[in-house]
Order: structure tokens, then C-alpha cells, then sequence
């Protein structure tokens, strides 16, 4: 019997006590072991439920009770989780966190603990909910070089574009209905501004290359600027708009990362990817690419990756589970905008010919795209990829010539 | 330093050798110990190869050097591989391996002995290539019941019926184009005729459920009967033509699995898997869908996952790895006459109107389906879902009636 105790009866909360409830007998076959909750802590009260004997709002009774081996973080934020969890690994506690917050400011500093105590600290759910990801490129791309990761990480934003793209609706109604689902949150800035996307492409980062990218280091992006006219242009290019959290590795040992939105192709694995799914690439020099899809978030889906974990734990307990990489540092990363891409750029011009010559004088070869109800003023193109300073630098030269840049989109390759 | 050998020096052995020697350092890295090749078994001679040292002629050699920890075993076939692996975790040895031939039939049998021997039986490479997907199903769903799995597990017939749907190429240009490309061998039929599939899906059943299912108690039909009429006939439904493997668990304990072309309605995750690539949909009681997406084999996908699984040896000689199943029974397999499906029907009749009245009074409701430059005669629909028994029943008895059928198709839920 390995005792447990789970901190947080939030949603995946109460879905990991609910997995853990259901699936009994299953879980214990697999663990080899029974798994009992001992404690679940919280400063709410709930009276009348089930597992009102095991409630507790006192930290301590979970750290100062040797019986407890495992505990299942899932408060959520970064206060105090990074702190009970500190304190729990340094306990002798093995951790199974799907806190993405905590995982990609602290991942580094926590690990490092975990392996000098021989314990695991494990985070399965904090990036693609119940989509194994986390495991797999760890384990099964043991072998590969990973040479780039492409992932629509944030089901929230994945909603309300899908819903701008298939039933034109405007970025305010679609997040008003995401809000009305409950997929987006009242206050959905971590979501819509790229925040959330940010932690989970920095923990698969992190895990890729060994060494610790901050959430500080990754140029983030949203959403909010997004209109139907983009959406639409998208569409008439070939492709949709979706939010992407994208790295790779460049020869000079520096990674490129970047949280934005990016036209992909339609024909592209990603493309398709609708809705609160999620879908993440993964291109290995030998695999080739894996695409990993599924729920990225929800009560079920998050709880049975979190309890996968804590099986995997309690398999484990003499041998420690090998996740592991280094702290970060500053020139680690590569400034985005020595990255070479090519640009969609929306913008208005009062004489659009004249404008789109001027256009060819200064970007040399660009694709110009137009749509059905183009409003007046309007024009479209793509350019031809260039570092995207060298964009910024010509998008400059072209407003000083009348053309006023309305938005840019990143053209993804993948 | 642990000590391996290959067994097999074909397109995979010879690509676990060149990911292990390219890869060497990031692999000892991961693996926490150096490893190394001490023999590579293979008939032939392979005069002026880097390795040539390394080569030998004699599996006792190998069996009875009791440095060697792991066993590769890519040679294919059951036979002399089956007894080569038997022996090999009778005498200490854990094995890794890509053959699916040898897992379908003999697993439960391998896994006992190296679990009675405390060995590692790994084989993430015969299932989906590069694609991880044996230890997803392991150990992330390890908190779910698996509802079902239904994967395009065969690249080469997926590429023939990718040319067939997107070029209009005949079945039998497409087998040449794919054997032209070393996608097809020289004898296509474990491919087109679904044997490949079905070790496969018996693999991911047995895994999943938990025991074993024999190839020869799959209801197996490969895509040699798929006709460009019938290609034009799903787009026209509304999908395309996919072989798929699958199998869901019964209320009554018992599966339904089949291997069969199947219609897959266009904005299934499946439909777009095309060319030489694998799907898999894993649907659990609590993540909901997950899609596997990748290159299903090749050389090198196929040898990083058999390293992959080296590696995870090597970090596990201490702790072996709970992949196991039992036996399987006679019983356990429901007669795939008994699964409720609805059919996509193609048919000649003389007078088509009369024959369409005629199906409509023996199938009650049926949906008719045409398609541009349809053949005189010709007369398609689409069943409601009843138990298959009973579609045959219907179906012969239209025949009396003088409708010819040419061609039945099951349609696909995913």
C-alpha cells in the first residue's frame, strides 16, 4: 500500500481523486501496488463529500507524516506550490506535478533537488493534458536528435480561432462563447495572450535540449490582434491562422522559440487540429515527424495523465525516472528576429497599385493575396523569408511611403 | 559499458547500428552507461564494412557469451527469430525487438519467460515505426480504460489508396509505383492482403486488454477488392478509403477486431493520414481521443525506436518493465458477424430504379450515393447500422432479386 496525498481539490483535483476512486483495482495491477489518498489538502471546506475524513488545510500534516511518499500538486501558480513542493522533495517525497507555471520557471532548480534525494518529480500533464508528450520524447525519441517542436499547445485559443475560421465569428463573441463553455477563464489573459502556450513550449524545450528555457526568454504573442480579415486572407493563401509555440535548434547551439500566431498550410498535419484539441509536432533527425493529438486540457484527460504519473512513481520507487536537464542561462536563446521567415502582412494604402509597387521596391519578390468583400484601402501580401529584423526594418520603409501596416503573421513551415 | 548484439544486419539491424554509432555519446548520456556493439549476427558477408569485426555467423556465440546484456532481434519472421529469442531470455539475456510477426504470435509465451527470468521483452518498433506508441499505451493510459483503438497501420497500403484517392491511379499502377519505390516488397501480400495490420492491431489489443489475440482470430480482408469506382463513391459519401485495424472492448468481456478497408468520414483525425504515414486513435474512459501521427516505418524511424528501447533496458536491469499479458482463449475473440456496422454497398442491376425500390424493401432506410461518370448498371448506398449477419442475409437476398453486388465496404465511426 503507498500512501498518497493530493494538494488541490480544484478540477483535475477532484478528477485525480475521482481516477484514482474509479479505477481502483486497474490502477493497482498496474502499479503493482495499492494506492490510498491519505490526505487532500485545501483551505476550502466540503462538507458532505465522500472523502470528507481526508481533507486537511494544513501543509505540514503532509510533510510531517513519513507515511506519505507521494504527493500530487495541482494548486496550480506559483504560490506557495513552488514552495510545498521544494519542501516535499527535500522531504523525501516523490512529486507528480501538472502545474506548468511551476514546472517552467522552477523545472530546473526542482529536478536538481529530486535527483540529489533520489526521487522523482514528475509533470506529465502540465503540457498537452491527456496527450502522452512529455514521456515520449523523453523515452521514445531517447534515440533522435530533436530538431524541432511545433505545437497548438493552448485549447482556449485553439476554440476561438477555430471559431473565427469555420463560423466567422469576431474574436470578441468567440472568446464571450469560450467564457460561456468554461474553456475560457474570466480573466483569459494567460490564455489568449500566450502566457499559457509560453510554460508548455519551454517545458518541452527544456526537456528537448537539457537545458532550462524561462518563460522571460520566449517572445510571446497572442491572439488579440487577430481579425476575420486575417482569418479570411489565411484562407484565400491556403491555410489558418492558429497559435503556435514553436523551437528549434540552430547550428550555432542556440535554440529559436517563439509563442505567436503563424499561418500554417492547409495541408499540414497541424491544419487540422481544431477546436480545444491540441496537436503537437514533434521532428526527430530520425523519426522524421510524430504529431502527438488529443484533449489538451479538461478534468479526465489531465487527472489520468497526472495519475499515470503517480503509477509510474510508485513503479519507480528505486529507480529514479530520468527526467532531468540543466539551468538556463541568458544567451541560451537566439533573438527571434534573427530568425528567417516569411511575413503575411495586412495593411491599407489609399492608392493600393501604387502602393504595391512600392511594396516590390522594397521587399524585391512578394506574393500579393487578396479576398472576397476586401474592404477600400485594403492589401495583402506575403514576402519571401528573410531575417525578420530585415521585415521590421522594410515594413518601416514602406510606411513611411503611405502604406500603413494593419497586422503581420509568421508563415510556418511546418 | 553494457555489451549488445544484433541479430539481423537487414534495413532496420543495419539502422539500429548507424543510429547507435552516430548517436553514441547523447546515448550514453541518456542511458547513463556506454553501450556496445559486440556482435552483429547475419549470414552474409559484408567484406569492408566498419564493422566487419564485429560480425558472426553463430547465435551460440552470442547466446553463450555471457557479457552480452541485450539482444537486438531485427531479423523478421518467426523462424529460426522465435527460438533465437526464446533462448536468449531463457539464458539472462533481455531482448528488444522490431518483429511483429514474432509478438502477434508468440508474445504472451516471450513475456512470461522474461518475467519468470526478470528480463526486459521490449518491442515499441513493431507497432507504428518511430512512432511512439506501445509505451504511451502502457504506461501514460495507464489511469484509463482503452474504449478502443483504431489505427492505419500499414504504410504501403496507405500509400496505394493515398495515389488511388488523390490521383485516380488503378490499384494495380499504385502497387507498382509503391514497389518501384521500395515502399511495396517484391511479394506485396502480407501488406495488401491486411496481414500486416492485423499483427499490429493484435499487438495493441493484447496490450490494451490486457490478453493475447492471435492474428488467426482476426477477421482480416486487405484492399486488393478497392476499385477507383469505389474511391469516387467515399468522396461522393463524403470520405475516403482507409484499411484500418481495430478493436473495442465488448460489455460482454469479449472484443470485436477486424481488420478492413473502411470509409472514414473527411473530418475524422484518420482521414488525413495519407501516403506511407500511421494513425492511431487511442480513444480512453478519460483522455477521449488521442491520435499517434507518424512515419510507420523506414530504416531509420523503425531503428530509433528499437534504440529507444535499448536504451530504457539499460536504465531498467534493475527494475523490469511491466509490459505483460496473458495467454489469449478461443472464446475471447466475438464473431465479427455479430458487430453492428452500417455498409457502403456498390451493386449492378439491369434497371437500376426497380432494383433501388428492391434494396429499399429489404434495407428499410438506406442512403443512395452517386457519383459522376458512373458506369451503366451501376447503383451504390449506404446500410443503416445492423449486425453484419444481417447485412449478409440482406444482401443475398437482393441478389436473388438481380441485384449484383459488387463490392461492400464498412463504414467508420472515428
Amino acid at each position: 500500500m503507498v500512501e498518497i496525498a493530493v494538494m488541490g481539490y480544484g478540477v483535475v483535483g477532484s478528477g485525480v481523486v475521482d481516477v484514482l476512486t474509479k479505477h481502483t483495482d486497474n490502477i493497482a495491477k498496474r502499479a503493482k501496488e495499492q494506492i490510498d489518498i491519505k490526505y487532500i489538502l485545501d483551505l476550502r471546506d466540503f462538507p458532505g463529500s465522500p472523502f470528507e475524513s481526508k481533507f486537511t488545510k494544513s501543509f505540514d500534516k503532509i510533510l510531517n507524516d513519513p507515511e506519505v511518499k507521494i504527493v500530487v500538486e495541482v494548486m496550480g501558480g506559483l504560490n506557495p506550490a513552488f514552495d510545498y513542493v521544494k519542501r516535499c522533495l527535500e522531504s523525501g517525497k516523490s512529486v507528480v506535478t501538472s502545474n506548468k507555471e511551476l514546472v517552467a520557471a522552477k523545472g530546473a532548480e526542482l529536478l536538481k533537488i529530486a535527483q540529489k534525494n533520489n526521487l522523482n518529480f514528475l509533470f506529465e500533464a502540465s503540457v498537452g493534458g491527456g496527450i502522452p508528450i512529455i514521456r515520449p520524447i523523453n523515452q521514445c525519441l531517447a534515440a533522435n536528435d530533436v530538431v524541432e517542436i511545433a505545437g497548438i499547445l493552448n485549447g482556449t485559443t485553439n476554440f476561438i480561432l477555430t471559431k473565427m475560421i469555420t463560423e466567422k465569428m469576431s474574436f470578441d463573441d468567440a472568446l464571450a462563447l469560450a467564457q460561456k463553455l468554461g474553456y475560457a477563464e474570466r480573466n483569459p489573459a494567460a490564455d489568449i495572450e500566450g502566457q499559457d502556450a509560453c510554460r508548455k513550449i519551454c517545458i518541452l524545450a527544456s526537456l528537448s535540449y537539457g537545458k532550462h528555457v524561462y518563460p522571460e526568454q520566449v517572445h510571446t504573442e497572442g491572439i488579440t490582434k487577430i481579425t476575420l480579415a486575417d482569418v479570411e486572407y489565411a484562407a484565400s493563401w491556403g491555410g489558418v491562422v492558429k497559435l503556435v509555440g514553436q523551437v528549434k535548434m540552430m547550428p550555432s547551439g542556440k535554440i529559436q522559440i517563439i509563442v505567436c500566431p503563424m499561418l500554417i498550410p492547409r495541408d499540414s498535419q497541424l491544419a487540422n487540429v481544431d477546436d480545444v484539441f491540441n496537436g503537437i509536432l514533434v521532428r526527430g533527425d530520425s523519426t522524421g515527424d510524430v504529431v502527438f493529438y488529443g484533449k489538451g486540457a479538461g478534468k479526465l484527460p489531465t487527472a489520468s495523465a497526472v495519475v499515470a504519473d503517480v503509477i509510474d512513481c510508485v513503479k519507480h520507487f528505486k529507480a529514479r525516472k530520468y527526467l532531468y536537464w540543466e539551468d538556463g542561462s541568458k544567451e541560451y536563446v537566439e533573438d527571434y528576429r534573427l530568425n528567417e521567415v516569411s511575413m503575411f502582412v495586412r495593411a491599407e494604402a489609399d492608392d493600393e497599385e501604387s502602393a504595391f509597387k512600392n511594396i516590390q521596391k522594397v521587399f524585391g519578390k512578394v506574393d500579393r493575396i487578396t479576398r472576397k468583400n476586401a474592404e477600400n484601402r485594403e492589401i495583402a501580401f506575403v514576402t519571401i523569408k528573410m531575417q525578420e529584423k530585415e521585415i521590421v526594418e522594410k515594413l518601416s520603409e514602406i510606411e513611411k511611403m503611405g502604406v500603413e501596416v494593419k497586422n503581420t503573421i509568421r508563415i510556418s513551415e511546418l
